[in-house]
């Protein structure tokens, strides 16, 4: 069964399985009238041979289907790269009834999501995320964009896919930290949002460090469908439901920024939400056994668990308030006040600073 | 009486007006919360003083107000001068809650829209076209955009202003060629979409010369109303009727481009309404009385009245096939059936090169 994204201008379909690649050729088909598919990928992703399964299951399907290759790695999340794209996708005379189709992680998505939606004013696209992270997050919900050199996700769209397709058999070849990266998110859905998706991943930690398969369908669905409940609700981020998707990432966006985005987005996460529950005990929101619990996942899933304290709380705090987020210079956090709950607290600089590294 | 653009998930009013450029500050107001305007502006229109008036007006409301000024001309409409915005942006700690006004012609419309599309995902933004080139078309409607170096607004995306506030009185400052300009679209306005204008136009023609600001209010009233009522049933381009508005910009487009860009895009306009007539009637669709008539409008107002003969003919269709309505390879073009009357017509390259430069 797949999750639906249900938008106020259309609904879209997340099919989450196994092994199901080759499916990419119906689904795109079934979106017709498409002139040609652009698949892009990355030269990581691409020596998996994913984009190239992608692209003949399209081709099978009798579209048109081409490989555009980026650099893996954030730094592709770029003008210069975008820039590039625009110009290939032109020169390509690639015309609005395409569909690009990005095959990879995250950057790969935002990246060509992107692109997708500045091309010619916009043209279609088509998610087929291959990391934890991606299919747990950054491929359901329409944000896409590119970094500017101080600030992540800084120029971008609301652009919704035509669909995602999410084979779960392609996190078997993710590197350690890469799974890692998705684990944080997907323990942020349950630590703020989801108590049952908290205690199956508390239940099944050991699976879970095996990459269990059947385990991670389950996980990345559950993560989907609570993902699309929120997007559902507040497509574009004006009513305030979507910024709950947002634990633990203003205090992970300035640890990004600092390390010059060496640190991974997920094991960031997984930082900041440690920071955002210390933040929440000292408010008086949640009780430290609350957070110890959190902790105890942290440390049974590898992910980081602990404070960052070897960097410049000062200039974390200050990077804070450059946050997308941040309105009339305060600071907005998404903050637990239970198990699977959490709501928006504003907070002042000094307050953060003192809680957090004080 | 505003004219208003009905969308499906809002509506915005389009203020004509003269002497009304400090209304700004009580319209912009009326959108809060606003944590600050950007003013974005040309060095050419700053020195009429016009972005200092806006900025003055938005002040008085009590709003923080700045202005930025990029180099006057379509060279600014690039990826570059965008990245410099958004880094420019990002260090003046400009929020999702700001609004960026833009105050000029269509290239500061365009990237200045273009730049609040993409800017955090997406901020607010109002448009106060000095140029009758903007006022008449580019600033209604939300398409907005930048230039590849090969292709005319190819980067670019959907991002529906605030409103529009437009002051007649700033046409008296336009230079001939850019008041031609403005001309070339109103005159499309009428030959391709509406009767009643084009036989205004015809009988104002002396009033027009000497920039009547009476006649202008109206002719400027006239052309946002024939625009927002296509825009309001089409605001995507997806149901085939904004493309009407593109009566002779398939032609203009790929003039400009050969020009790199030195040829004004009213004037490739006015040019390519004549080659597209003359296409009409080769076609049978009107006949060659109502192709004089236009001719004759066009001679009386002083715009382009001929084909152009001295261009490569072979270059110009080529470049249209690169042209952003183009779809599996056929060009679309928007030919007229009689007087204020089109249609969409699909074409092969040689019929073009035949009809118009045989």
């Amino acid at each position: 069964m797949p999750v639906t994204v249900s938008l106020a201008s259309r609904s879209y379909d997340i099919a989450v399985g196994s092994g199901n690649l080759n499916n990419a050729g119906s689904l795109l088909a079934s979106f017709k009238p498409v002139s040609r598919a652009v698949i892009l990928t990355d030269v990581n992703v691409q020596s998996f041979g994913y984009a190239q399964s992608v692209a003949a299951a399209i081709a099978d399907a009798g579209i048109d289907a081409s490989i555009l290759s980026v650099p893996a790695g954030e730094q592709s999340k770029s003008i210069e790269t975008a820039d590039t794209l625009w110009q290939t996708l032109l020169e390509d005379g690639t015309d609005r009834k395409a569909v690009l189709v990005t095959v990879g992680g995250g950057v790969i998505g935002d990246l060509g999501g992107f692109v997708a939606a500045t091309y010619a004013r916009g043209i279609r696209f088509f998610q087929v995320p291959t990391t934890l992270l991606a299919q747990v997050d950054s491929s359901v919900g329409g944000k896409v964009g590119i970094d500017l050199p101080n600030a992540k996700n800084m120029v971008g769209a609301f652009h919704q896919p035509l669909g995602v397709l999410i084979d779960t058999e392609t996190l078997q070849t993710l590197s350690n930290e890469q799974y890692l990266c998705g684990l944080g998110e997907a323990v942020k859905y349950g630590e703020s949002l989801d108590a049952g998706l908290f205690e199956y991943l508390e239940e099944n930690s050991g699976k879970i460090n095996r990459r269990d398969n059947e385990v991670l369908q389950k996980i990345v669905s559950e993560c989907c469908r609570i993902k699309a409940q929120i997007v559902s609700e507040d497509e574009y981020e004006t009513t305030g439901r979507r910024i709950l998707l947002n634990y633990g990432h203003t205090f992970a966006h300035s640890f990004e920024t600092m390390s010059g985005f060496t640190l991974l987005h997920g094991l960031a996460v997984a930082s900041g939400a440690m920071c955002a529950a210390q933040l929440a005990v000292k408010l008086g929101l949640i009780d430290d056994a609350l957070r110890q619990r959190f902790e105890q996942l942290h440390k049974s899933l590898h992910l980081p668990a602990e404070i960052p304290v070897n960097i410049n709380a000062d200039e974390a705090v200050a990077l804070m308030q450059h946050d997308k987020k941040t309105e009339f210079g305060e600071l907005n956090f998404v903050l637990p006040t239970g198990l699977g709950q959490c709501k928006t607290v504003k907070c002042t600089p000094q307050t953060v600073r003192d809680s957090v590294w004080g």
